[in-house]
């Protein structure tokens, strides 16, 4: 009896000990890998998120050169929210940019000409729990009869749909 | 005999008994308030990021309309790596751009003019470890012959000195 009684007490003593014994286990297990786990991650996410972002402006390119304004307008967020700043002009909203992007290069006479990107580089970066990169880079634009050129600076983000621009600051070296 | 066997054995289960209740009522505790305390120490974040970017551009508007080009400058990190966009020109490091804006403004015959930001807007975003904000606007210097204008898209971060702009594309309205 003196046994018996004991027994269940050494039982239970044994679960709070186990348990004891594998959360403390645990939580220094996940103390000491988590530091070394986390960078790598983060690392992977980071790294990740500046090849997407460069394939917006890759697949960008490409839709350009292949005269295919719709898929180049793909790369940026198609929402009333976005915004494209050149000079002291603030186009808001997606249909407007698409708007100006077809007077300019697909109207009557125009020409879409053949579009560089160059020295992109980008930082990627996190706004709460949404993915985000700042891009900057080179564009160029050479038509038949003239070469445009100059610099932009996004802010993009990963969207449901994929990595859009939601904001594009464009600049153009002035007309000789 | 058989009862001061058992005490020591007792004490012991009771020490890992005691350890395991805190510690499981720890890490209760922790996952339940973490996620409530978390985003508003995020969003407190956030609003200080947006504060202080925001005061940085009011200081340089301050330091500028006191004809103080050096407090100006202060809002810039002082790096090599410092990037100003404009056209299809990239200035790079601090001091080639110091030298810019005192040839610019504070040269023979130069005026500074009184100097508005406007229509300012930020986003505060995390780069890793470091603190982040992306901030656009207008601006506008009027002088007393001309007013020059137009837009700004600006990468700032806190710095271990305070918070700098680390990139800046800024572009005029064409001259008239």
């Amino acid at each position: 009896m003196n046994e018996s009684t004991k027994l269940p007490r050494f039982a239970l003593g044994s679960g709070w000990k186990e348990l004891a014994f594998v959360t403390v286990i645990l939580s220094i297990l996940f103390a000491l890998v988590y530091p070394l786990v986390r960078p790598h991650e983060e690392a992977n996410r980071r790294m990740r998120a500046m090849t997407e972002s460069r394939n917006l402006l890759d697949n960008q390119e490409t839709a350009w050169n292949a005269g295919d304004l719709d898929g180049f307008m793909l790369g940026y967020w198609n929402d009333p929210e976005l915004t494209f700043y050149s000079d002291n002009t603030i186009e808001k909203g997606y249909e407007p940019l698409k708007q100006r992007y077809f007077k300019k290069y697909k109207a009557e006479g125009k020409e879409m000409g053949k579009l560089t990107f160059s020295d992109v580089e980008s930082i990627a970066l996190r706004n709460q729990g949404r993915e985000m990169a700042m891009v900057r880079g080179h564009w160029k634009v050479e038509k038949s009869k003239e070469t445009a050129e100059g610099l932009f600076t996004l802010w993009v983000e990963k969207k449901p749909e994929g990595w859009r621009i939601i904001h594009d600051h464009s600049s153009a070296a002035p007309k000789p």
